[in-house]
């Protein structure tokens, strides 16, 4: 199995609902380093995964739609509680939605992964299909 | 499937039994960075895997029964060679016995990994079910 | 000279105030990973510059004050344009303070830097006297 | 699962064939640091995967073949783009072949992986069995 | 004194000159990491040494200008050693070039340092003047 | 002024005395990542500060000597208190001393900077002369 990771971040503002989260609760903020993974089983005529300038692409326009904002604000996340686990899956998905209508080629991949790294000693991951 | 990682550290003395460590044979040291990711298929009711804060603290628990240690002298390890591989195993099935008493709550987990740095170019990884 | 360095991160909101900040106008927010390194020419009677433990207790006050934060709501910052650089010599002066009032011992500093990484391509430092 | 990685690096010149590569198409170079993963389900009698200095020795040995040369010119790797991916792909083949020869001692691995960071935003990896 | 920090990179073909170099007399490559600081005692009417963003674009340009290339055939460069040293006082001095011509504002600065990484355990820096 | 700096490491057994050291006066261990600086106002003929390859092994020379022990039976270091700052200064004067006996060629340096990472959230660094 083949992957190629491209890394960017986002910086937004939001809180998150429920006690658990104790002084999170609160409004405040987190910039994500974001690795965006993105696997095949075998490699293309040119010998990639997909092209790397384009997955850098990729990943900085899904982001784009989500940096310098408050998320609390969003109408697109009202009522979801954006955990870096929540905004780790969100990322992976809208990810696959542009890979499935051909921005990275006409060829499938076979799994996609999102790492957020919120600070130097925590990080969400989550794993999907291609 | 998700994960969440958290990161901490332990500095111990210890020895390795074999000729095959070398210098190693004899009392030395090691920081140990650590790595432990906690992984479920689902999210919970709030949106995350398990509490970030509390896996970190229960981290922070089982290394401080290491840490600043000899472990050559611990009786816990009597007959035990240390190696990082083998130090993964302990603190990965110790969290897992933490989690099973309830440590992270009621949900059962889908796997730990547990990464031991050693330097900047070395590490050992244990993987098991939650 | 010697120096010693404690690694810590603070999470807020905050919204800064020019056209030249573009985007980083609205709300959003960062997670700042925090660098503080306390100098002096000589070692004290233990061979250290100040105590670890307490250096890194030290930086986690100050940053206790300022994390989980909306920053455009606090009144300590009524009026000042966050910036990265700001927020690095808010720390370094805060530092000061509780170092000239005694919490890292008697012995004064030749030095004080702050850095802060708000994503891994950008950071900010300010240094200052003791 | 247990798993060692050790780091080394190489620095190559080389260019890529096809029009997706843009500028990459000119000759240039890149410096991979690369992560060889060498994984077994048990550890050995010692204790270990595999003892971690030959590991780093033979990851070092199969990097020398490589190292301080023009791609583009091996006759080894005539006719073969030489993307990260394919590299990462020849680098954990050749450290295979050499496990099957005996370098790591005679207990067969379960895994390999190879990961080659051309950058600190973009890295390529392969997977195989052992 | 305030600093900002922006890092980029750069890959390029090279070879050096001399017997003490080795293998790197060969035509070989790297990946160079960069880290270019931009230093002033005071900060501007906005809270900045200079505009970050502004910052990174200024070091992508000149970068630009050096990347996806072979250095042995740049008529730029005929006649110079490209170490790891020289290349980061090129790119510092083009930088300051750029900085003098206003690209950063009219505020002078009080320094500028470039790091270049070459690998994990190999970097050069060059200090001048703003 | 120019600077290179090169990373190796050394894993120590020691222990710490004073009451400041809480529970590092129990004897543990630690890896230190070194990273060794050399500064010099010009280049030399070839370009550089000193050779690369030459400092590597100098740096590795000085930490052989060091790795692999318990610092409390160094008949060298008896009655020092081995804490982070000490071995940095330690390792920086052994690397003046090579070089002022020709290691790295007849031209004098204008600096050396070592620092000592003990974990990823601490570190000391010693700068002196050349």
């Amino acid at each position: 199995m083949f992957g190629i990771t491209v890394r960017d971040h986002l910086m937004v503002a939001h809180s998150l609902r429920g006690a658990v989260f104790g002084p999170a609760q609160r409004l405040h903020g987190a910039t994500f380093v974001v690795d965006a993974t993105f696997r095949r089983r075998e490699l293309d005529a040119h010998g990639v995964v997909v092209d790397l300038g384009a997955a850098a692409e990729l990943l900085h326009a899904v982001l784009a739609d989500l940096t310098y904002r408050n998320l609390d604000d969003e109408p697109d996340l009202a009522g979801v509680n954006t955990t870096t686990e929540v905004l780790a899956r969100l990322v992976a998905d809208r990810l696959a939605d542009r890979v499935h209508a051909g921005a990275l080629g006409p060829l499938p991949l076979d799994g996609i992964a999102v790492t957020l790294h919120e600070s130097h000693v925590a990080s969400a991951t989550y794993e999907r299909s291609g």
